[in-house]
C-alpha cells in the first residue's frame, strides 16, 4: 500500500537522473528526508540551477564516513585515529600504531548497527575486508575507543548562516542500534557546551541549509566526532513533542530560509524509547494497554514486526529524567508484549 | 488539488447513501470530522449493522438546534427560552412573553455568526422569517440574553462510558466568528466546574462516541448552554500544542474505545488566534515574519483568502495570558497584513 500524503507525490528510483530531473523540475527548492540518492547526480542537478537545500557536497559528506571525519579533522575537532582500509596490510599497520582491536566501518549505507564490525585481530580485519570487498564496500579503520556515553546534537542552519542547536541528548544504544533518547544528555555544563559548538561549526563548514545531527562519543572525559546525519534524525525524535520546534519543522524553516523555531525542551526532561520488533504480535492489540500510562505519545511506523526492528517509539515528558524514562519505558514494553512491569525491557 | 492524506481515501457526495454504504462496508468504525450528512441516512447505515462513532442519534442532536434545546432542558440544564419560529405569529407570541429583541436562529446549518439574527421589531422577525422561507429553512426563536462572555469545553467519551474534560476556554468572538480561545477560561472555580459538568452530563446523555465541544454564554453571572458540535471543534485548536493530548487524539482514542489522554495544558496558559482573510496578500509571504515571532505555532489551512474567511491560527503557549496572547496577536497580526504593533489587530 502507498501512503500518499502530498498531491504532488511522484514515483522513481532515486538512481534514476532523469526521474530526479523531472522531480526538481516542479519543484522551487529540493530537499530530503534521507541520504541515498547518489551525490554525483545531485551535482549534475545543482549544475542545472536547481536549488538543493542541503547542497550536494553537504549531501555527499553526509553520505560518506571518509569525507566526515577527513571534514572533521581539517576544522581541528576531535576525532579518534582514522585511516582507509583499502587492505589487510593497511588496516595492520594502522593497528601497529593505534593498537588492537581496531573498528572497521563501511563508507557508505551502514546504520542501526550494521555496516560498523570490531576486529580484535589481524584473521578477523581480514574476514571483515573480504565480506565487504565481495559486496563492493569501502571501509574505514578507526581506533577503538572506549564509550562512556553517546551523545547527539542536533542543529539546524539557514542558507542565511542563522542556526539554532538543540539540547544535547543522551542516545543509549543497545547492538549499535537506538534504544533510548535521553534529555537533557546527563553531562556536564562544559562538555554540553562543547558538543553544541562543535555541531554548530561543522554546520558551518558544510554550508549546511537544513538540519544535522551529530553523533559524539564521550570518551575519557572528552568528546570525540563519531558521524553525522545530513537530515532528520532518530536521535531527534523526541523533539516531535519535547520541544517547541520539532525538528521537522525547523528543518523545513531552514530548507525555506526562514526564521528558526526555539529548541528549548517543553519539560525538565523528555524521553523517547524504542518500539523494538521481536515477535509479530499486534501492536495495535497492545495500544490501548500501553496507552493506559498516561502522557506518553506513541508513535507506531506501520512496519512488519521482524526482530530487532525498529516499529516505532514513545515519548514521555516529565518533572525528572526518572519520570519520563519510567513511563515511556513501560509503555514501549507493554507494546513490545512485555506487562510493563520490568525495568530492562526483557 | 485533492489533498489525499489516506491511502483508502474515497469520494462520494455525503448526500448519496449507495457512496455512504459502499465506503461504510470497507470500515470498522465509521467517524465524522463534520456534521453534514443527513442523520436519516446515518440511521439507515446503523440500521445495517454498520458501526458509527458518534451514533445516529448523537449526530442528529449535533446538527439540529432544536434538538440540542430539547436535549438540555429535558436534562434540566440551564438554556435561554426558545420556541420553534414557526411563524410570525409564533414569533410575536413568544416575545409577548419574553421581550424584545429576539434571537432567530436556523434550526441547521449555521457557522461562524451565519445563521443567527437579531430581531428588535416584529417587522425584522418577519424579514428574517420571509427570507428563511425562500431558502427552506427553519428557524428558532430564543430570548436575548445579555452576554458577558462565551466560553467552552471540550469532552472526550467512550463507548464504555469513561470520558475526560478539557478546561474551559473562553471564546471571543467577533461579528459571531471565533477570533481568539483563551485558556484557562478567566472563571471563577465554581463556574469553571460546573461547565465541565454540564458538558460530561450532555455526553452521557447523547451516549457520545468521540469529541464533542458544549459552548455556553456566561450571562448574569450564571452559565447558558449556547451549542453543542459532536465533533473536533474550532474551540479546542490550541489543544494540538497547548494540551498534553489535543481533541484530534483524543477523538481517535474515544471512537478506538481506547483509554483516553490527559487533557491538561502543556502551560499555565495557552492561546490561539485566528488568521482572518481580509485581503488576497500572500501569507506564506509573510510567513517569515510572522515566525520571527519567538514560539508561535502557525497553522495555515490552505484556503483562498476574502474577507471574513478563516484562513489560519496562530497558537502561543505562556507563563501568563498576557504573554501567549501578546505573541500569538502579534504573529497572527502580521500574517494578516498588519506590522504586529497594533493591540486590536485592526
Amino acid at each position: 500500500m502507498r501512503l500518499k500524503v502530498s498531491p504532488l507525490t511522484s514515483y522513481g528510483q532515486p538512481s534514476s537522473l532523469p526521474a530526479l530531473e523531472a522531480f526538481a523540475h516542479r519543484c522551487d527548492i529540493v530537499t530530503f528526508d534521507h541520504e541515498l540518492v547518489d551525490a554525483a547526480l545531485l551535482r549534475r542537478l545543482e549544475a542545472d540551477g536547481h536549488v538543493l537545500r542541503p547542497g550536494a557536497r553537504a549531501m555527499a559528506i553526509g553520505q560518506d564516513k571518509l569525507f566526515q571525519r577527513r571534514e572533521a579533522a581539517a576544522l581541528g575537532l576531535p576525532v579518534p585515529p582514522f585511516a582507509v582500509a583499502r587492505d589487510a596490510e593497511a588496516v595492520a599497520a594502522f593497528a601497529a600504531a593505534y593498537g588492537w582491536p581496531v573498528v572497521l566501518k563501511a563508507r557508505r549505507g551502514g546504520y542501526d548497527g550494521r555496516g560498523v564490525w570490531m576486529a580484535n585481530t589481524p584473521a578477523e580485519a581480514a574476514a571483515v575486508l573480504v565480506g565487504a570487498a565481495a559486496r563492493g564496500r569501502f571501509l574505514l579503520v578507526e581506533q577503538w575507543v572506549r564509550i562512556e556515553r553517546e551523545v547527539a546534537v542536533m542543529v539546524a542552519r539557514r542558507p542565511s548562516g542563522d542556526h539554532v542547536a538543540y539540547p544535547v541528548v543522551e542516545t543509549v544504544q543497545v547492538g549499535g542500534m537506538l534504544k533510548e533518547l535521553i534529555a537533557p544528555a546527563p553531562l556536564p555544563e562544559r562538555l554540553a557546551t562543547a558538543a553544541r559548538s562543535l555541531a554548530e561549526r561543522l554546520a558551518a563548514a558544510i554550508d549546511l541549509a537544513g538540519v544535522m545531527a551529530l553523533e559524539l562519543f564521550v570518551s575519557d572525559g572528552r568528546l570525540l566526532v563519531n558521524e553525522l546525519a545530513v537530515r532528520p534524525h532518530n536521535s531527534a525524535h523526541h523533539t516531535i513533542e519535547g520541544a517547541v520546534t520539532s525538528q521537522f519543522e525547523n528543518h523545513l524553516r531552514a530548507v525555506l530560509d526562514w526564521p528558526l523555531g526555539s529548541t528549548a525542551l517543553r519539560a525538565p526532561a523528555v524521553v523517547t524509547v524504542n518500539v523494538v520488533g521481536r515477535d509479530s504480535g499486534d501492536l495495535w492489540a497492545r495500544m490501548p494497554a500501553a496507552l493506559r500510562v498516561q502522557e506518553v505519545h506513541v508513535h507506531l511506523y506501520a512496519k512488519t514486526a521482524r526482530p530487532g526492528r525498529k516499529l516505532g517509539h514513545v515519548t514521555a515528558l516529565g518533572a525528572t529524567v526518572d519520570e519520563a524514562h519510567a513511563r515511556a519505558q513501560r509503555a514501549a514494553q507493554v507494546l513490545m508484549g512485555g506487562d510493563g512491569t520490568k525495568g530492562d525491557g526483557a
